[in-house]
């Protein structure tokens, strides 16, 4: 089996599998690329991950995830700096340890408001503090940190971070190869000003992954499981895909589904549709030319 | 019993009452203004629900309400323009039935994607050719069609206008008297640019309305009945309705709320929860100075 060769599974889309198990479902079906979540990593220790992982022969597309830096100044903000600084230093170990093409990519998901506040405002001038914080490391460490806008239904929750040019207004101060974004079809698609900025964030050069899945409705009643393979609900791919093409990221490609449908299918029939909705969905609208250095 | 003599309560939050039902509730608990919606008045007929309405003593606040203008050229749309004729002759007859202060504002829910497409542009487009063909008759009636941007939880299958500065972008080409915004916090809260587009709203002349009430997870498992009462939640009130005010908005404010557990309650409940959470968590934030003449 192959897969297109810019496309990479997100390991949250099989989230019951393990480590050793999401690699070899994923390499059994001709992907060349992951997206890897810390939790399983950390089940079986960074070293050996690491190992496991150089030896698939897979690159790596993103590292998920950290941030999570909403809350005032204590020690529940000290722990959660600390937590970001163990992810960059994962991230580069893992990037290190992927295939030629890996990206040190770090995806950051900013946290809700908390508990009890109703200050968006002051929960966002920390993510920025934030940010001011964690970038000096993630400079020395060789890796890109992606502030990742979430759905506005997920403001209150999840991110209070919500659009692309608030990403992008974030990242601003840094520089592109420390700070970047995530450009989710599934956050994103909705926004009258999606196109115009991601057009500026190729200008900017923060297009730091770009993950594709769909939207429909009705969502799920838990709604962050409401997402769907390419091209089963209503995302323009097509508009979406040039735009990010025209603005030059020339990566890889993550479908990234919480589905609990898709969570309870088996992981090879997972793989093989992420695969086939891909290559009708979205690759017809990237460049072939593109594919990253193999 | 009074209320605030700002307060206008959107009969949806009283949904399973009807048209006289809603009116003697309101009266009973010491409203000014009320919300009216054009499926109660059709069942009682528009000649004898404005007689009623004029007897009531209330002011109209705003009427709900019409749009829905997504589609292309045919059939279809032609009866969704018809629809929205009849609905801005209704709103001239009401606010002219209601008390002294009535706004003749009628609110518009764009619509969602139409079936089957992913031309969300598209879509959008046609919003502003129905604004185009529906403006010269509002302009004739002395009525305001108010676009409501929806959260963009409902841009696929309820409203493709999701930001305040889509809605005054779509608004810009005419009169502020003939097309303006509804501004909603519960739709609205989370924007990263709802402060300076408030603001830019009240330079513009477009606040039609301003409504209230308040967000707070998790969603219900249908999301379009997740609204709940101003300081419930985690919406900005301050913020939000201060800003409103130095926009030099003066009108009504009314509280829409859609919730099974709300319409399961008795109505006159209802009320004077709304009216008590109203005087909790919005009046203190509004200018003493602004209520409208009475």
């Amino acid at each position: 089996m192959s897969a297109h060769p810019r496309l990479s599974m997100n390991v949250g889309t099989i989230k019951h599998a393990g480590f050793d198990e999401s690699l070899r479902v994923l390499v059994d079906a001709g992907y060349r690329s992951v997206g890897l979540w810390r939790e399983p990593i950390a089940e079986v220790g960074l070293a050996a991950a690491a190992r496991r992982f150089h030896d698939s022969g897979l690159r790596l597309s993103t590292l998920c995830r950290q941030g999570f830096f909403t809350m005032a100044e204590g020690p529940a903000r000290r722990a959660s700096i600390d937590e970001n600084r163990r992810a960059i230093e994962e991230t580069a170990v893992l990037a290190e340890s992927g295939a030629v093409g890996s990206r040190a990519v770090l995806v950051l998901v900013a946290g809700g408001l908390p508990e009890g506040s109703t200050d968006l405002i002051g929960a966002r001038d920390r993510v920025a503090d934030a940010l001011g914080e964690l970038a000096p490391e993630a400079s020395a460490a060789g890796v890109t940190l992606a502030i990742e806008p979430l759905h506005p239904m997920y403001a209150s929750d999840r991110a209070v971070v919500s659009t692309l040019r608030q990403a992008l207004d974030l990242a601003a101060p840094f520089a592109p190869q420390t700070v970047g974004v995530a450009v989710d079809t599934f956050h994103l698609w909705w926004d009258p000003e999606v196109l115009p900025q991601i057009a500026r964030a190729g200008r900017e050069g923060r297009i730091a992954t770009y993950q594709v899945c769909d939207w429909r409705t009705p969502l799920a009643a838990d709604v962050l499981l409401s997402r769907h393979y390419p091209g089963e609900g209503v995302v323009d791919f097509a508009g979406l895909t040039a735009a990010v093409e025209a603005a030059g990221y020339t990566g890889d490609v993550e479908v990234e589904l919480f589905n609990a449908d898709i969570w309870a299918s088996p992981h090879a029939e997972v793989a093989a549709r992420t695969s086939a909705s891909f290559a009708a969905a979205v690759a017809p609208h990237l460049a072939a030319a593109a594919a990253p250095a193999a």
